[in-house]
């Protein structure tokens, strides 16, 4: 096992109606004075906004609203939210939605201790040194921000979408009530069971030896994902699914699946320009990229997918072949993502072919114009970059 | 899934030489004045102890040393260390050992912020309301108290053994060093083993529902240390082995293996009689005794005990009569404990057969004198502990 840290303070409260007592969470943490960060109407035509409003009265703690947060979340309402943060003596931020108000609230919480631009940190160019403390009312089971260090914003300005982590962006509680995804459309409950797979299998493809414990959790967070998947998609209102699908979602992502690995996450960047370019689901566009990706490296460690084959959906493994079961591992993947509606073709993503000249752009961008290679099971340069989407076209 | 809380604060530096740095981790945790707890001469013999002295130094932080914990630590080492505490103006408290000494630090640090007698929290009499904050550098796979809220502490008044667990009592960090486990005697590993399999065992048979999530870090616990348990007594230097142990040793006690379940811990508290009264260690009580609390409690839930045998041992199920899977599993649970050299009766544990009588004082303590009844699977009351601690005779 490699050497590895593993930091997780995020105290997960977990099932029904958690989120009634939001406000004395927030209290017992410290804060006084709540920005609330939400998305689009669901919050309101719920009644969570009005619940978590409710709570944070009842305990005593003055608010201000900040909505409008969309899916690939803005840098624009990222800097408004960073003024009314200052303008309002804002000490504590409250997230109320899915990964996308979360990476928000995370990126306000550190622009608002930082006097530069908050983009510094996304391009690299800065450290946080502070940050706002932040937590999560959860509504959707997907993107493991809820407890991740983790956030992801998209700049309009090129419509470049950069990740940033770390330690400080780490929420001090997350609220998790599986009830509360039961209203989630198809298609984004698909996406989110892609995103907590592609979590987990973007650390599990990754060179890192002898890592029983972590494999077999990762496995497991498949597994889980996988075949309570298929019963949410059935039953949107299956508790124990929703429940399964949520907490599987968190462990995905809070680094546990990957302790002792590098990590890959080339599918990640990969698919990163998709959302960036074309505004889709970033679960869907995983979905779409990572046949392709996987087809591409798999013989740099055809034992690693052969493992992952029989572990995680049970393959008999092909002695004679082996490659045969890495490749029957892929494709059986990809099989399961067109069960639950997802795409496996950036085309099936986007509704049409999409162009060399696209390509071109989608493979500079995340190059980041030249300056970067992605991957780690395989090391991908620029003409890499540009097969796998062709592939995936 | 029934509701739960998670809160695992405690920062994990792992891997090899990572105890050289701990006097720069607990400058940014804090410390400035620093009590190193320790138990016998083995931490200065195997230049540990000097390691992380120097460590302290470097890093420019006074500190004192208190030595002496013993397995099954007792109260009157806690209290000279609350009363050094105080006179020295000691604010950070950095445990080097196994689960003894972590817990022994734990007692100390609630006991300096507490006016009262420090056992008053054993006995439920007080919640604290601060604690010195503690770190540790683990030298033993075992109690998974690194990471947990629990401590366990013997009062040499009666020799009663108690338990206690508070957030507070969360380490800051854990520096967990596999190597540093190599010369441990074959009989502490086992004891290790063993404590590692029951920390997931109380949890895994209790109360709760579907967990699948849940359940199967569980199964991968158990399946990891069982494993790599067998590998590490053969080959102690196995590096692979011990790491994977250590690591499973902290997710077995980190509460990740029990969310949603309601805990047994009947195993754990008819032992801690034992370990109590005739001062053995803690993974072999546990040994000893768990097999006659199986038998005595399966036909509450034989399903569940033929899922373990299947996922965790790999047995067949019997259709016919799933009642001899459960049985089995049981068997060769105990077969396992044979083979790593465990006792699997009360004889085999302290050397002789113990009187009907002392059976009766164990089971007075354990019924905390008539005032509780233990178990979640079963509630046990006096009679049928006294049956089990025969059983197990």
């Amino acid at each position: 096992m490699n050497n590895f840290e593993f930091y997780s303070p995020t105290k997960v409260i977990f099932g029904k109606n958690v989120e009634n007592n939001v406000g004395a969470e927030v209290k017992a943490w410290g804060g006084t004075k709540v920005l609330v960060h939400f998305g689009g109407s669901s919050a309101k035509t719920s009644g969570l906004l009005e619940t978590a409003e409710a709570s944070l009265r009842a305990a005593g703690i003055d608010y201000v609203l900040l909505g409008g947060v969309v899916p690939n979340p803005r840098l624009a309402l990222v800097n408004e939210g960073i003024a009314l943060c200052r303008s309002e003596g804002v000490d504590f931020i409250l997230a109320v939605g899915g990964g996308s108000v979360i990476d928000s609230a995370k990126a306000i919480a550190l622009g608002v201790k930082y006097d530069g631009d908050v983009w510094d940190f996304y391009d690299g160019l800065a450290e946080p040194k502070a940050a706002l403390p932040t937590a999560n009312i959860l509504t959707l089971a997907a993107a493991g921000s809820e407890t991740s260090e983790h956030t992801v914003i998209t700049n309009e300005n090129g419509w470049i979408k950069k990740g940033y982590g770390h330690t400080l962006c780490r929420p001090k509680f997350t609220m998790m009530n599986p009830e509360l995804t039961y209203t989630l459309p198809a298609y984004q409950t698909a996406c989110g069971i892609v995103d907590i797979m592609m979590h987990t299998l973007d650390r599990y493809f990754s060179p890192g030896g002898c890592n029983e414990m972590t494999d077999r959790i990762a496995e497991d967070v498949l597994k889980t994902v996988i075949q309570f998947g298929r019963i949410a998609m059935k039953n949107p209102v299956s508790y124990d699914a929703r429940s399964e699908i949520m907490w599987a979602g968190s462990l995905s992502h809070n680094d546990l699946t990957g302790l002792g690995r590098a990590g890959d996450w080339a599918p990640h960047q990969l698919e990163h320009e998709l959302s960036g370019y074309f505004d889709v689901a970033h679960g869907a566009g995983l979905a779409a990229v990572w046949g392709a990706w996987a087809r591409y490296v798999y013989k740099a460690d055809i034992m690693r997918f052969v493992r992952y084959g029989m572990n995680v959906w049970g393959l008999p493994m092909n002695y004679e072949n082996p490659e045969e079961t890495a490749l029957e591992a892929i494709r059986v993947t990809e099989e399961y993502f067109t069960s639950i509606g997802m795409p496996i073709t950036i085309t099936e993503l986007v509704g049409k072919e999409i162009s060399d000249e696209v390509i071109a752009e989608l493979t500079e961008k995340c190059t980041f114009f030249g300056t970067r290679t992605i991957g780690g099971l395989v090391i991908l340069d620029k003409a890499e970059i540009a097969d796998i989407y062709k592939a995936a076209r």
